[in-house]
């Protein structure tokens, strides 16, 4: 029985989903809280996420022409207020740095929340000619901002992420780039992590902090909520101007260029648990999985036991990420472990398999068993991995495509927001006034103007009955 | 003329080493200043070079049994306050945080100058038992030191390394791992840098904050200074104690572990620039050179001339990191920018080359210059390649040794460290005072006590004479 340890201590997710996402991210040893407050510890299994799609979405940056750069931490006060509405939005929730070497600075500064006016000092330096656009620079790091709630991978004073920042000869070359990017992050989430998007704009009211247009990705997580897993900002030439940036265009004029930035972080992992994960732990897409196959040896003191398994975890299973368990713990143990940590597969081999030329395959996923013989193992495995994949897609994908509803009034709409875990479609006038009542009635938020399927389903605004604008995601979010 | 710009700029390495560093720095586009003071920025010639580090070296790490983690940027006061020597070492070079989120902190923070107490505040919540042991995490980062002067890669604000800190539970294993891991650098350096280094032990003068050994690798560059390229302490468990971390060992008793860390930094890419570098700029090993092949086109608008460039690109050197130059500037201009970007090899293909089935190589570290046939190109380069890699590293090997002198007087020793570039072997009584005169006279320093060729040359001091303990390596240093 203490074999289940590891499973028995997770809260159900119909019974208290926070709860059990919390339970997920300790148990499966993904973070660790620190003595830091607000701050949080990524532990090796959460970091190997990390990395894993560090490296999946760095191949694509790179495919578009992206060059990674590394910016200073800090950002001086008087840098940080060059662009007016910039400030505003992240001056109340930055940490300053006042102090260094052991004496008080002339300047303060803060620890960047994000980079854009780092990226624009550069760029006044080095862009002087049409010539040197477009620049296409990323830079992988972590920022801080100073949040009062903090929820481990979602919302922490730290997070990591990437931030690229280009700018570009033409407003149509930077809004190309911007959406461009968009797409970069939708097909990240569905072709490694197995979750499907909505793409659109954000309002007015929710858009970044000096853009002149923020495009998002929201993801559905299991409880109906939304997640804004992806933003690509376009700033037009507003930076620009605020920072002094000119170039010689191909007409011999100056011109301000075209800007646009993009940022992805940690919190996809908070997706990934709460899209796939159930009330065995978490479900990890093989794509994304540190470990996309676990051996476990059944009786693994018998002799050949030991060697079967890791002659198949070599000769096999090449190119797959594979370990042999040959811990001393009960197969019972590792058995919960697998689920708990969201191994994709497991292979189960045992005196009686090896005799009978068979071996035992578990999905993760699905919980389904079953034997295959020896010598399938290796065509077997790869394709069942693709199942896999493509099996959690599709679930994710019907589990959003039937959680979204839509409401032509009023009190439908605070009704559906009310009582059915989703997204509700709604059509809007446009007007901030009617987010924020919306906002305060049901705590649903705009998510987005989507850029597909947003035929109007009602020529009135859902809320105060004005002419409608737009057709709005809304939905209750993380 | 006006092609020869990039290279006219830079000042010669005999005339003034100092500057010709800054000049290639710049010239060839590794970094940038930034507002920041002392803060720079890696551009991406400079980043790139950074990536293919981290790639390598991570390899390694993971070949070991090492696991990546991240801990928090900041450290309260209290916390690094725990171990002594560590905070005496530190809290004069920290930046303080002082306000977030609009408010003064309760207790200030200061950016991470190292993490050492960070990891021993998690090891203390997750080490319980031997069976926790060991434990053996790194972390990618960025951290800060207050320098009052700067230079780029060597000494800046704020720098890029990777910091492992490992606990254990015998003293002998955590010496293995200290000793292990200064190899894995030394190993990085030799065979991925083309760098050679002497592995030693570091004085009690020189040693880390806190450490009870510090082992180093020590290089000499162009100018025959020491730079330390990357240096692995082992801790005992004076910091195991400070933070209480306790486990139950095999006995059934409580026990502190026993600890190791290891860092290597950036400042591996000031040693690339000034041990191979020359007076036409940067010289990359093929191994960690982002672009180890340059296609340079001649004639190009000629009809065919960029198709066989990017037909011998795409088909003759698969595996190989190469890119054809078809932008509009001359091939003088190409060919100064290849030798001042230091790219391994350049292919020259012009229409009469294409007429005779051939191409021209030119070898950017001994401007060597062939013509081959085309067919050959598929075998010739990867072998040129090679080639081009050992022969940097036998040049880099034949200065460093060629540069050690050995001095048994005192007089001798000066005259040495004055007049000839490089290192002196001297015999020391294990006294700091010697060091501080030595230092006071001459601005050398004792690099390390060295693991190898290490037999006594004489058995008095070489500063005072008395009965000498330790064979020294002593240099002026970066």
């Amino acid at each position: 029985m203490a074999d289940k340890k590891m499973v028995e201590s997770i809260t159900s997710m119909d019974e208290d989903f926070a709860q059990w996402y919390t339970d997920i991210v300790k148990r499966a040893e993904l973070m660790d809280y620190s003595s830091v407050k607000g701050c949080m510890i990524f532990l090796p299994a959460g970091y190997a996420l990390w990395e894993n799609i560090q490296d999946r979405l760095d191949k694509r940056f790179k495919a578009t022409g992206v060059e990674n750069v590394y910016m200073p931490l800090f950002i001086p006060e008087s840098l940080l207020q060059r662009e007016k509405d910039h400030v505003e939005g992240f001056a109340p929730e930055v940490a300053w740095v006042t102090e260094g070497g052991g004496e008080k600075l002339e300047e303060r500064m803060c620890v960047r929340p994000t980079s854009e006016t780092l990226f624009c000092d550069l760029y006044k330096n080095i862009i002087h000619s049409y010539r040197d656009l477009p620049k296409v620079f990323n830079q992988w790091c972590s920022v801080v901002r100073w949040e009062k709630t903090t929820r481990p991978f979602l919302r922490s004073r730290e997070f990591l992420w990437q931030e690229g920042h280009t700018m570009h000869e033409t407003p149509e070359e930077a809004e190309e780039r911007t959406v461009q990017m968009l797409n970069v992050y939708a097909d990240l989430l569905k072709e490694d992590l197995a979750i499907p998007t909505i793409k659109g704009r954000k309002t007015e009211k929710e858009k970044f902090a000096g853009a002149t247009a923020t495009y998002t990705i929201e993801a559905m997580m299991h409880d109906g909520k939304a997640l804004q897993s992806g933003t690509s900002h376009n700033f037009g030439d507003g930076f620009a101007k605020a920072f002094g940036i000119e170039y010689t265009g191909r007409d011999n004029k100056l011109h301000n260029p075209f800007q646009t930035s993009w940022g992805l972080s940690t919190r996809t992992i908070g997706a990934l648990i709460m899209v796939h994960g159930d009330n065995d732990g978490l479900v990890l897409p093989p794509r994304i999985a540190p470990t996309q196959v676990v051996i476990v040896p059944i009786q693994q003191r018998k002799e050949g036991v030991l060697d079967v398994c890791r002659k198949v975890a070599e000769e096999s299973l090449e190119g797959i990420r594979v370990k042999v368990d040959d811990t001393d713990r009960s197969p019972g143990f590792k058995f919960a472990e697998q689920e708990m940590r969201g191994f994709p597969l497991r292979i189960e081999i045992g005196p009686r398999d090896i005799e009978n030329g068979e071996c035992v395959v578990v999905r993760r996923d699905t919980h389904e068993k079953k034997t295959i013989r020896m010598d399938e193992v290796k065509t077997y495995i790869p394709e069942l991995l693709d199942t896999i994949q493509s099996d959690m897609y599709e679930r994710a994908k019907e589990h959003l495509e039937s959680s979204i509803y839509d409401a032509t009034e009023y009190d439908e709409f605070k009704k559906l927001i009310d009582e059915k875990p989703g997204f509700v479609r709604a059509m809007w006038c446009g007007e901030q006034e009617c987010e924020d009542v919306i906002k305060a009635d049901t705590t649903a938020t705009s998510r987005c103007m989507p850029f597909e399927n947003n035929e109007p389903i009602s020529d009135k605004c859902v809320c105060c009955g004005k002419p409608a604008k737009h057709l709005v995601i809304w939905g209750k979010a993380y």
